[in-house]
């Protein structure tokens, strides 16, 4: 391993970039905005990947998949769509390569431009609705669940690995009802599965909220989200769920007869999470010295590192752990599955290299065994949470691990949770919350006049935006923070990634 | 329903654009060349990609991700490589859309053009090795034994739903190796998975071979494939695994310190299945009815089916189908899952839509039950693939289905297996080849005189190509069927999709 990390109160920013890098989850590419990710990192993913299926499944939906490339003039049947999409696409123009008739090399083959241009899906609606048109014709056919887990690519200036790249990996949910009503039940449902993940999984407290008119997808008639707090009082949008009205059965022309017979526009949803989870998962529990995951995300929960001199040791400690440790493991449940393990026998590496390493990659519990504890039956045990460690009868240990697992997993939500309450305020005062912006930034609950002008200007004296309008909130009359006009309810400011 | 299908011998083309659409397994889409996969199609993908993932991580290969775009100079970097690809390239010129000035709609903003086009990805060889350069320093770093699961667009003119599609859903190892025979024994231990998973999942009998150079992959030094047999007599390559020897390594430059402390270049293999799979699983074992999948790839396996005429007699037999057999069902262990099962208990639809309903989506077996069955305790078992039925003890017929699963995975792979041999010949006569061709169409096992040019000759001639040299093939000596010079081992010839 190379130097250590930047601290975080060193450069919060630098920080991140490097644990991202060098715990090796992602990387630059060759490709202008656009990362790699790389096995650790895809590792982890996979597991949020396949978690979060199994919730989409159980709520009744079907994968299925609906083509990269989206007709130019899809875009503009949806009027908001098109204006919210349209300055970062992607355009293919050409279908074919040629050999550079000056020189070495290829050149874009001029006869082979395309009559319409196609645009990489920054998202699918355009082109899901177009197809739903001949999916459904009466209520019969509804509702219609369908989630899709694909690449999208929208032409971002300013990139941060997996926070904002240009291409990411997401799924995308896009339903059809036949009432508004189940529509907004279907859009608070996934609102609802997302929180549940990030809380239950991830480790991560969330807000629930609806978001102001300007902060909406474009094309939407409601925008649900949950918000989670970084360390350095950012907030960061975790997931979103889309009320779509009719806006886009009416742009694609999606009717079904209802049970009276009668003609009328499908209802829509769609809901979304992305590889900016990764970022998420990255800055909220991490520290110092790396990476720190839940245990029900990573990919390896316990390491096991052998203490050696002679072959001799090496070979009565491995025996050791290949005997009696590994077994152990393999029978011990966690979350429905075997305990994720490795053996870190590498002989090129000494103990120390090995213990900083895997600190750095997060791995939530080190198991450390010597020739000395394997006579005396002990085991060293190290939480990667606390950074503490116990030395332990091996039987002990070993029957632990199960619920040390459960016990870290625990604790990184309250940790986070007590972060996210230790970063909230609520201020009436313009002063204060200019001042606690500066100060720790956060979350801050304050009153807003319910304008876009108000919001706009926050926004440019502040770089606060509202997050969202809480939920789960009591409703309190006030005075807005900026103008003093009345407001019914609190919403939610931060400065955001 | 709507009506029939057209059977196989009317219009085996016909049929099987037919099948697909109907079963519900994709369709096309206003995106030239690409297809929309649906959810039951999908669903079998999916079984699919389980599967061999399961098999690339047992062989210790982990998953990654890399750029959708690639940058347009990375092709020419290997010459045989941009020269295969060159044609059928997406090319991304511009990234961002304006408003049209003179009308509706948006235009390609023609600031936003890029200084260096990208072309969407149609293998990733070159953004991968590029990467790989700064992953690989020593020995130690190797192997390398990434896959990654992806989207590929090559711009197709004539396409055909899952067998040729502009864009297609695959899967691409890329490994690295410090010998060529470390590389070489890579390569044929990928192709043993591909041919296990395509006997063992898929029910497919493959031959297994070596490509001659003109049909190897652009770039390799050798190509081997599997090959499967339609029931058609036309030929379809199932899989590709490549040894790529140290081509893209030196185009990009990745070299390594050996164990020695000498620099060398790195050995590489590439290696993929597409959903192309989904067309031949279609083409070998469906038939004038519909689809016919083994079990271990459906998504439903068990289909029950209650028959009722009063509201009481509907309440009995599901009362009796969700008490008993559901239960039954779950606790019966196939493949380490449980069975999947499901209860077609729609009102809208008469007992005989939905038996050929799911007859036409390949569901391995159907249970139906009425009140006089259950007044006896008598199942009718129904199995789709030998569209025989029998009445039995319903304990009997319960207690029976894990067996009878296993038995139809079984047959299928018989059946195949009795057609690939029916449709296999050995010839020495070029007019008997020529009329075997015509006639029944298969595999020719016939001698070649080894050059490319009566390679091209027979092509033209026959329309047939030379699908594999065979691995599992005792030498002969011989004579080319159309030059007559000396050959020392047959080949196997067939048209083939």
């Amino acid at each position: 391993m190379a130097e250590k990390l930047p601290t975080r109160a060193e450069n919060y920013s630098e920080w991140y970039n490097d644990l991202v890098r060098r715990a090796d989850l992602a990387d630059y590419s060759p490709v202008k905005g656009c990362m790699v990710i790389k096995p650790y990192g895809f590792a982890i993913w996979e597991r949020m990947q396949g978690i979060l299926d199994g919730m989409f499944k159980a709520t009744g939906h079907q994968n299925a998949y609906f083509p990269l490339l989206i007709p130019k003039s899809f875009f503009s049947k949806e009027a908001a769509h098109v204006e919210g999409f349209a300055k970062e696409c992607a355009v293919v123009t050409h279908y074919r390569l040629m050999k550079n008739p000056n020189g070495p090399g290829v050149v874009v083959d001029p006869e082979a431009k395309l009559e319409e241009e196609y645009i990489i899906r920054p998202t699918s609606e355009t082109i899901i609705w177009d197809t739903y048109k001949g999916w459904i014709q009466s209520y019969r056919d509804l509702p219609l669940l369908i989630n899709q887990w694909a690449n999208i690519v929208r032409w971002e200036m300013r990139t941060r690995l997996f926070l904002r790249t240009t291409e990411f990996l997401w799924q995308e949910g896009h339903t059809a009802h036949a009432t508004s009503e189940d529509a907004i039940a279907e859009t608070k449902q996934m609102l609802n599965v997302y929180a549940d993940f990030a809380t239950n999984y991830m480790a991560i407290p969330v807000i629930k909220g609806m978001k102001t008119a300007s902060e909406r997808f474009a094309g939407a008639i409601e925008t649900y989200c949950i918000e989670a707090m970084m360390q350095d009082g950012k907030a960061l949008q975790a997931g979103t769920s889309h009320f779509l009205g009719q806006n886009f059965a009416k742009a694609f022309e999606v009717t079904f007869l209802d049970k009276n017979n009668k003609r009328d526009y499908v209802w829509a949803t769609s809901w979304g999470v992305s590889t900016r989870l990764m970022g998420a998962l990255v800055m909220t529990h991490s520290d110092d010295e790396g990476l720190v995951l839940p245990p029900i995300l990573a990919p390896i929960q316990v390491v096991i590192i052998p203490i050696y001199k002679t072959e001799d040791e090496r070979k009565k400690v491995l025996d050791a752990i290949n005997l009696f440790i590994k077994n152990k493991l393999e029978y011990q449940l966690f979350n429905a599955n075997k305990i994720r393990y490795k053996i870190d026998d590498d002989d090129n590496k000494r103990p120390g290299w090995k213990f900083a390493e895997w600190e750095l990659k997060g791995v939530p519990i080190r198991l450390v065994i010597g020739p000395k504890d394997l006579e005396n039956e002990k085991i060293e045990i190290y939480r990667r949470d606390k950074k503490t460690k116990q030395i332990l009868d091996a039987a002990e240990a070993l029957d632990s691990i199960a619920d040390l697992l459960e016990e870290i997993q625990d604790n990184l939500y309250q940790t986070a949770l007590q972060n996210q309450q230790k970063l909230t305020h609520k201020t009436d005062n313009w002063n204060e919350f200019l001042e606690l912006l500066e100060k720790s930034g956060g979350f801050i609950e304050a009153h807003w006049d319910g304008t876009v002008e108000t919001e706009e200007k926050i926004k440019e004296l502040s770089k606060a935006t509202i997050r969202c309008i809480p939920l789960n909130q009591a409703h309190e009359s006030g005075k807005c923070i900026l103008t003093g006009k009345p407001s019914g309810q609190r919403v939610i400011f931060a400065r955001a990634y």
